[in-house]
């Protein structure tokens, strides 16, 4: 039997006249694209074209809510009722399926972006009003969590379909929590390391972390971002790496309803 | 055969504690609201929870689109490449589509608001964008526009469902367009000017300007505002009266497919 | 020797086509007018004509900067970094300080706006960065600020022009902090038990607590809001009374600097 | 007698973590920054920083307020009251003095951007609102403009210190006017042609049109975009031409009061 996996990456972050990411190399690498939807990133016009580049390439897309700020990208902390963070979902969620269907094709899931994705992980008021937002709208869209957090524990009460990630250049605690980037080598900067380590990621379907304790995290998809300058040359030798692997690289739904 | 029209309203035009307008009062009158979606005003809690209430009193709803300009209300003209007007107003029929959903209903229509409605009167590009961005979105939602003008004439060579509004407080002149609110008599505030007005506009299918010229100008729809002091009794006293002539009002939706 | 007193209130919090709040009334209440920046509340218009209305009346004004919100209209905690927040200060600040200047008029005080406020009374990081934004842009405003708290540390430790306020319609614990809201008869919300209150008050030069242990914290000013059903009356015989008893209402600047 | 001529370019124009524009480059040829004010672009930290940056660099800096449009970044038309503009122009030249202020610096002009520029060479109501929101603020900044325009006339009108700008890399028509970019050759990309030019200008005090006529257009001030992909090389090849050629490059208050 094939090993199979999925790599997903944020995109479509830029506003107006402003780019932000490398969104045309990581089309190129993922299977699945988590879409900003206009609130701490991205823009109407934004969001159809990547939907649009998405969809040619064969590339899953999510829409990929976060906090109403701009100025903060999404990165800060915002104390919110439960219920308003509710519509603030449901209504970015609308306007992603909306921008899809704009562009021929449709959204299969939804990942909280930054700082409230973090909050959601911890805080299971946070974790349910994204889940119950996406229950909402679409209850057949995929919920993409980390997994061992309040978020799982939500998405999973809210009976929606679920996806769970594990990221290519971050080590783990033995907890199952992300070392922090406070730690020396918390992220993994040199390709070929990371290539190694996905590779027995995907085929021990299991996460070592730095103690050499091994866990029992479940993952669909691995997250690769754009932001550290080492990233895209990681997350390019890690899928590398899996392909030669003979390791298949699918978009998010063919891992939670195989074919 | 009963005579029967369809009395609109713009709604959920708050955001965040401020409010505007008199929903409450407005939603007893019509039969159908339109809806703000965030960008000229309206926030996703209040959209959802406008369509809620809706919903219980059996008023149809639809998106009302509009500049993402909320200090200006909507109001100002802006002048934007047509294709991200197309966005703009695809992304807020979706969030509208989103909330809907949550709030356990749907939208069956779409009205363009303020600076942009009339705007696309007079320019087809405008015209066509917002046309387009509804038949991206959902090309089985009604386009309520005002007749005679650009918008209609996209709406019509889209072949999206179409209705047609007509004004309960303001005077036309003969060529069909709204007489200038310069001009003195020209917005309607006697309740009973207006209740007897509304009453041989509907037996007509008629409008008939100031200078006693018949227009052949079609409408399904009756928009009343709550901006002027004495448009709510306006409003009411034209519903009343039209109930007393025998008129039936329905929802929208009834006045384009007929039961 | 006559006794003093000033009396502040929070306005110009409405936005475009936005109203809250009743400035009008609260102008002829108060001598010292809080004006709302534009980011939580306010708009460049409204924060022109509230300062030229304020200075027809001889009411001496401040900038009251609040978080970059108006959806949540500053009342929600947002996580950003110290430095981020002393510019978001210095820039509503200085905003202020323009459109006073084409008022006619000018700023002589700074006091943060409701969640701001709030966490900068226990958080010395954000406490320093607002006394900082005010020091930078003029160290010879006035810092309107809680006793007993982290912002007033702050405001001393640079240096600036203090002054301090207590509120006419809470009640106080032991250890000088506001009753929480969530207990009954934490605000006061009858006309003539606040009256009889603050003339004991300044009489006493001191707040008494719940359990009648006579608290040492000084005050400058007293704060009247707009927000609850009850409170224009409230403030309204709580001057009135002030007055009666023969104490001064003096704007802020000459509670500070005494002629 | 030593030839004298400012050089000027647009900066600060980011927001939050979007960069844009080349400010670091540009900061070492020019001599004159028009910095963001928050609304079309630009944030209260990137304000500061700038200001710092120009500040140890001896280039003079000025308030460049645009629309409050970020989506558009200023450069959509926006038809606003006359006075709504004088207050947005007013607030934003209060905020970025602040800015400076906090920079330990202060800004000497006021340039209006984009498509308010652009409105306001033809309009003579939105010329005059930017002239008196400069006045209003401090009759002492200088107001930076394209000369035989209304924005000229409302300037000298207003009695403000004024300087006018002519473009290093655009061609004139007859008329005065930029030659529209829809025509070949508008846009002069190589550094040589543009070098020459504009030692001539300077030499001859004068602007040559594309027919060979010579215009009547008195300049201060030489400006230079970061926008094109040619345009740093051509505000380099030109600014070191005028040093060789033995033009002193200096600040704009050094072109308005000589010393």
């Amino acid at each position: 039997m094939t090993l199979r996996i999925n790599v997903n990456a944020d995109m479509g972050e830029g506003f107006g006249d402003y780019d932000i990411g490398d969104d045309a190399t990581l089309l190129d690498i993922v299977q699945t694209a988590n879409i900003a939807c206009g609130k701490h990133g991205g823009d109407p016009g934004i969001m159809r074209r990547v939907a649009e580049k998405a969809a040619e390439r064969g590339v899953s897309i999510g829409a990929h809510p976060g906090f109403d700020d701009l100025w903060g990208f999404g990165r800060r902390q915002i104390q919110m009722r439960p219920n308003d963070l509710e519509d603030l979902c449901a209504y970015q969620i609308g306007a992603m399926q909306a921008m899809a269907k704009a562009a021929g094709t449709a959204i299969s899931h939804v990942k909280a972006h930054g700082a409230l994705n973090n909050m959601a992980c911890t805080r299971a008021d946070y974790a349910e009003a994204i889940a119950n937002a996406v229950k909402a709208v679409d209850p057949t869209l995929i919920h993409l969590v980390m997994p061992a957090t309040e978020l799982e524990a939500a998405t999973v009460a809210a009976g929606l379909p679920i996806a769970r990630e594990a990221f290519v250049d971050r080590t783990y605690e033995d907890d199952g929590l992300l070392t922090s980037r406070a730690i020396e080598g918390s992220v993994i900067k040199d390709p070929a390391t990371a290539a190694a380590r996905v590779v027995k990621m995907v085929r021990d379907g299991a996460i070592t972390a730095r103690s050499g304790k091994v866990l029992s995290l479940p993952f669909d998809s691995l997250c690769v971002h754009g932001d550290e300058p080492t990233s895209v040359a990681v997350a390019k030798a890690a899928t590398k790496a899996l392909k030669e692997a003979g390791v298949a690289l699918v978009p998010l739904p063919e891992m939670v309803k195989p074919a």
